[in-house]
C-alpha cells in the first residue's frame, strides 16, 4: 500500500455535504498533511483549495434505497470513491452519506475480503483514560450466525491492533447475563464457539451496564442488539447532558457554577463527541471504509480523514485477512 | 379482589435480606396504610413491629437455578407468597430475590392468564413531567414471535392504564430504523401485526436514542434487547452521575459549584433512582407480582409495595385478561 496515496472524501455524502464536508477535507490535508481527494459534482464542490476532485455526476441520497442506488448510478460519488479504492488510486474512502448505500459501494466494488462471510461495522466507545472499545456489529446485519460473530471477535482484534495498537485484544460477548447460560440461542451458541476458537481472547458474557466500563478491547453482538445499544447509549448521555445544560442556566448562581464546572467537564464532553471519534469502519470489505455520522461538521470530517489514513498505513486491511484466515 | 387483602412481601429474598426487607415493610404498612404480609423464616424476620408473619421455611438462593428451585423448595418464601396470592390470601407479591426464580414461582402458583402465549416482564423509563414509559420484555424471554410482541403491546397497554391512568396508550416496537422495512426478521413481522391488530394505537418504530424521550406510552421489544437496552441506559445514566460526582469534587470552587447544584439535580436523580419507580412488573400471570432490583433498601420496598397494592386495586389483573382477549 502506497502511503501517500490520497484519502477518499465523498463530498456529496451527509446532512452538511458539501459545505461542511470540503472545508474538513481541506482543513485534513492542512491539519495533518495528508492527501486528500474529494469525490463529487466540481461544480458543487466549488473551491476545493487546491485539493484533486475526482468527478462524479450523480449523487445517492440519504434516503434513497441503497442497493438499487448504487446499481443505477454508477458515476455516483460513493461508488467512485469506492472504486478508487479498489483501483489503487486512493488510500481510503470516508462517507457522510446514507450508510447502507456507503456499505453496498464498499462492498460492490471492493469486495469481500477472502473467508469473510458478511462485513460489519465497529464502532468506538470511549474510556476514560485508555482507549476506547469497539463494539460490532453496529448495524450492518441485522440478522447473524454465531460464526459471523467469531468473525467479528477475530476482526474487532485487528481493527483494535490498527487503530489503538492493542495486540491480543480482549473480547466480550454482549448478552443478558455473566453466565453462558443465559441469552438466546444465538448468544449462547457463540460463547461456546468464542470459547472453542484459537487466537480469541475471550473474557465472556458482559451486559449493557458494563459497555461504557471499558471491560473488553472488543465487544460482539448482532448488528440489530449492537445498533439498538449504541443509539441508546447516544441517547442516555445526550439526555443527561441536555438535563445539565438546562439546570446550568436556571439563574445567576447556576450560571456562575456553570463557568467553574465547564471547564473540568470539556474533556468529558469532548471524549464522548462524535466528532471527534472519527466515525464508524465497516470491517470486512478489500479497503479501508469509514462511516461518517449523517449530521459530521468539518471537524468530524478531520478525525474520519486521520483514523482512516492511519488505520491503511497501519495495515488494517492487510490485519484482517490474516485474522479470518486463523481457523 | 378484596382491597383489605395484605401485600405478601418475601422477606428473605435480596442482596439486604432480611434487614432492609422487613423494615421496608413496615416502613410500607405505617407510610401508606395498607396490609403487608411478610413470607419467611420467622426467626430469621425478627421483630415483625406487628406484621402478619406468613412462615416459610426455606429460601431460594440469588444465584439458584430457578426452575429446580421452585420445584424443590416448596416451602419457600417465594413459592408461599405466590401461593397465598393464587388462594386469595394475599392481594398480590414483592419480592427482591432471585428474578427468575420470582418468575418460576408466579408462573407456576398463579398461573398465565388465558390466552397469554409468555408473560413478559415491564419495567418503567421515567419522564421528565410526564408518567414513565414501559419497556417490555425487559428480559423474562430472550426469545420471542411476533405474536408474542403483540401481546406484550396490549399488556402493556393494560398496565399503562391500570399504574397511570392513561387510556388508549401508545405503543411503539423497538427497532434499528423508522421504516418498517428496517429491522430484523421479527421485527418487521411484529410492525406488521401490530398494524393489523385493532385496539392497539401503533405509532411504528423507535429508536434507542428515543426510549428518554417519552415518546411511546409502551415500547414492545424481545427480552434479550429490552435487557441489553435497559442495562445500557443504566450504564450510561450510572456513568455521567459519576462523573459529575467527581468533577464536583475536584476543589474548593468545584465543591461550591456542587451547593448550588445539586438541589436542582436532585429531582432528575430522584426520578431515575429505582429506589422509587417501584420495580418491575411481570405481566400475563394470574396475580400480581413485583420483582424489585436485587440491591432493593427498604424505601425501594416502600415503593414496591405501593405499586404492587395500587395496580391490584386498580384492576391490573382484569385488564390484563381483558387486553388479550380482543383478538
Amino acid at each position: 500500500m502506497a502511503v501517500d496515496l490520497p484519502v477518499a472524501v465523498d463530498a456529496m455524502g451527509g446532512d452538511n455535504a458539501p459545505g461542511e464536508i470540503v472545508l474538513g477535507a481541506r482543513m485534513a490535508a492542512d491539519e495533518l498533511g495528508v492527501r486528500v481527494v474529494l469525490v463529487g459534482l466540481p461544480e458543487a464542490i466549488g473551491d476545493a483549495g487546491g485539493l484533486e476532485i475526482l468527478p462524479a455526476s450523480e449523487v445517492i441520497g440519504m434516503e434513497e434505497d441503497p442497493a438499487q442506488g448504487v446499481r443505477r448510478k454508477k458515476d455516483s460519488s460513493l461508488v467512485r470513491a469506492a472504486e478508487a479504492v479498489r483501483d489503487g488510486r486512493a488510500l481510503a474512502m470516508v462517507s457522510a452519506g446514507n450508510t447502507g448505500a456507503t456499505m453496498a459501494s464498499a462492498l460492490l466494488r471492493m469486495g469481500r475480503l477472502k473467508g469473510v462471510v458478511r462485513p460489519a461495522i465497529a464502532t468506538p466507545i470511549p474510556n476514560i483514560g485508555s482507549h476506547p472499545s469497539l463494539l460490532l456489529d453496529a448495524g450492518a446485519n441485522a440478522e447473524c450466525t454465531a460464526a459471523m460473530l467469531v468473525q467479528f471477535a477475530q476482526m474487532g482484534a485487528a481493527y483494535s491492533a490498527a487503530r489503538y495498537g492493542v495486540s491480543g485484544a480482549s473480547v466480550a460477548l454482549l448478552s443478558i447475563g455473566e453466565e453462558k447460560s443465559k441469552g438466546s440461542p444465538l448468544v449462547k451458541e457463540a460463547h461456546a464457539l468464542l470459547d472453542d476458537t484459537p487466537g480469541i481472547r475471550f473474557i465472556g458474557n458482559v451486559e449493557g451496564r458494563d459497555l461504557l466500563t471499558g471491560v473488553a478491547d472488543v465487544v460482539v453482538t448482532d448488528g440489530f442488539t449492537g445498533n439498538v445499544a449504541l443509539k441508546t447509549l447516544e441517547g442516555a448521555l445526550r439526555f443527561l447532558m441536555d438535563q445539565l445544560v438546562a439546570a446550568f442556566g436556571i439563574d445567576e448562581d447556576t450560571a456562575k457554577a456553570a463557568e467553574v464546572m465547564l471547564p473540568h467537564l470539556a474533556p468529558l464532553v469532548a471524549e464522548f463527541d462524535p466528532e471527534n471519534t472519527g466515525g464508524a469502519m465497516l470491517l470486512g470489505v478489500d479497503g479501508v471504509c469509514v462511516i461518517s455520522h449523517g449530521s459530521s461538521s468539518a471537524r468530524a470530517i478531520v478525525s474520519a480523514v486521520r483514523v482512516a489514513h492511519d488505520v491503511a498505513v497501519a495495515g488494517l486491511v492487510e490485519g484482517l485477512a490474516a485474522s479470518v484466515a486463523t481457523r
